[in-house]
């Protein structure tokens, strides 16, 4: 098999940390492998540089900024081909540009445009492992870029995709997918599969194991994603097609959200076009909106809820006042003791009544629920915070997730 | 004017030298001159990398190594190219790569084999400061390269010569080059200016603010180039052509090697090809032999003396044992309590009487001349040891350097 194995800032945290990677890839390489590794900086290498440029100027240019990151992934990978090498391995470390991973030009959040796998490729015919800086690459002019945030994971799926390797195993601090937060709900069980679907579902929604753009990648090309740990054999969670999970449960796992606020506009001007002219406005602001309901009041006016990052809350009460101001909006109020429960799994897809269930826990365990969205393969809900645990161990109960 | 500065590693040493320097270069760049600044790696950087690599391999491969420590240097020139920018100037940050230092490929000691000094003829002519990494360059290969010991020296030399600067300023933590060790002959002169080649015989004797490989590139490119100190606008020392130097003195300054060892070797058998096949046995181990003397015995046997490093002084001792054994030596003897006073100066070329003097200085002082070695513009003695600072402030008082 062709495995590309990415070893995240934890897991190269410190010496004795990287030699332990070696040792992996070692291990997967004599089980006849053929392996590239992808690697981020030591943790806290990025941030330390982060805290030199900001030393010098709040809004340090792009280009310097990616000159200056990049320079973490390259020690790290130079360090994991040397332990390689020393085991007695053929290895060889790559940058971002030898490994021909081309992106646009937009310095600190570039996206990979093309990968030019010719020396990969070359390299692993010799039997080389491939150690390879992730979070860059290099632009059309030739200079180097880097990916942003989550960027390593997003070269190793594209790696993996561009070499069709046979599977790409993203090693962190946690050790899989689990059906619900384990700090919440001690029951909860690792997933062993799960679809693409269901993991940017979870994700989106506080399951930070992975980026979505990473997912969407991993979705996109087709590449089979396994997250687990680097500090144990235990085996990790499988991300992958629908069609490659056998027996889909019919829910795969409960998530909560509790950066979320909560925004009510009472007496919306019952003119057309005020609705959208308040959503567009937000949406020029990068305000992210989530949940939203609407119903009519008596008086004929409109009353609109919708749910906001906590992060975002300001910005957009700063919009909605403008609309107040101007009498389109009789009143508007603000909760930050919300929090979001999500109960996600392809397996709703084909089966009524997950939703009912929902609904049912919540009403036996006392929970009101303030709002209601749903997907295909998601419900939402939206309650208030100090009810949070009980909500998810309630569901997690209810669809016998521990099981 | 157009002005290479170079800073080294103490002078980039932390967030606030490194704002020192953007401050310097930005005066000097409010004079009217174009500067290309080039920079080590912070002071230490380099030396916690190379304690990664030993960690996990005594003998780390050198690709690897180069990909490793390229890295320091990025990180600086990235830092002062944000700084300068954020002074309000146009600046931009290059690794050795952009620059266009193309390298041979011995990885670790790379030589520059030529500069394309298009990318960078391209942004002066846009008004930029140009901040590049030094110490680095790229291969035929695309691959990254160092350049060895004094490696960010040397690409500011070679970037100087390729661009036709009219000036190569080479920042360090001393101000200049002096008479002689201020810290043996506290009336010690900076010199104001220098030959390459008087500057070639201090380096190589122990004056060691630069290497003489960026010497010796100065020399053959024609570089102006100016040692002086970071921390204060005080003048530095121009290293230039002897034409140059309008009224050169007779003696530039005084140099003291105490890292030399001699070696005797009594009995030489009368044999031809002796001599030479000693020499020969030590050239292959690469002993770098410094003065020789030989004398016949009364025997009809030779006695030949000859000093190399302290650190080599094992490696010649075995193979001057194998000759003692063979019996083609009589005996031998070793003594590292000696040093080396040498006189330099381009004057005593048309003026006789600077070797007399020397020697006459050390009778005066009662110091016996173990071996003389001279060549056009130096007068070397060797001598025991604890004679070392009476030497030096003799020859510096007979010369009248204080004057």
């Amino acid at each position: 098999m062709l495995i590309v194995q990415k070893f995240g800032g934890t897991s190269v945290g410190d010496l004795d940390r990287i030699e332990n990677v070696a040792a992996r890839v070692s291990k997967t390489v004599k089980k006849g492998n053929s392996v590239v590794v992808v690697v981020s900086a030591m943790s806290g290498e990025t941030n330390k540089l982060v805290g030199y440029a900001e030393h010098f100027s709040k809004n340090p240019a792009s280009a310097e900024m990616d000159m200056l990151l990049s320079s973490g992934e390259r020690v790290t990978a130079a360090l994991v081909s040397i332990a390689l090498q020393e085991m007695g391995h053929n290895s060889t470390a790559m940058t971002g540009r030898k490994a021909g991973i081309l992106t646009d030009n937009s310095h600190t959040k570039a996206r990979i445009e093309d990968i030019n796998t010719d020396t990969m490729k070359c390299a692993i015919k010799e039997g080389k492992i491939l150690v390879i800086a992730g979070f860059q690459g290099v632009n059309a002019k030739g200079d180097v870029t880097t990916l942003g945030r989550g960027g390593s994971d997003l070269s190793a799926v594209a790696i993996a995709g561009a070499l069709k390797a046979d599977l790409c195993e993203i090693y962190t601090d946690v050790s899989g997918i689990y059906t619900t937060d384990p700090r919440i709900e001690s029951k909860a069980k690792k997933l062993d599969k799960i679809s693409y679907d269901e993991m940017l579902e979870l994700a989106s929604m506080g399951a930070k194991v992975l980026q979505n753009r990473s997912v969407e990648m991993a979705k996109k090309l087709n590449v089979n994603l396994v997250t687990r740990t680097s500090f144990s054999d235990e085996e990790g969670t499988l991300i992958t097609r629908e069609e490659n999970i056998m027996e889909a449960p019919l829910v795969s796992g409960i998530a909560l959200d509790r950066n979320q606020a909560r925004i009510s506009l009472m007496g919306v001007k019952d003119k057309p076009g005020i609705a959208s002219d308040i959503f567009n406005k937000l949406a020029e602001a990068e305000v992210n909106i989530d949940v939203i309901i609407q119903n009519k009041a008596h008086d004929g006016t409109t009353n609109i809820d919708f749910t906001v990052p906590v992060s975002e809350l300001l910005g957009a009460k700063a919009i909605v006042d403008t609309f107040v101001q101007k009498g389109d909006i009789k009143d508007d109020s603000y909760n930050e003791d919300i929090c979001k429960v999500s109960v996600v799994g392809v397996g709703m897809k084909s089966h009524a009544g997950v939703a009912a269930k929902a609904f049912s826990t919540m009403a036996d365990n006392n929970i009101n629920i303030n709002m209601i969205s749903t997907s295909e393969i998601k419900v939402s809900m939206v309650i208030d915070e100090k009810y949070a645990e009980l909500a998810v161990r309630g569901l997690h109960d209810a669809y016998e997730l521990d099981k």
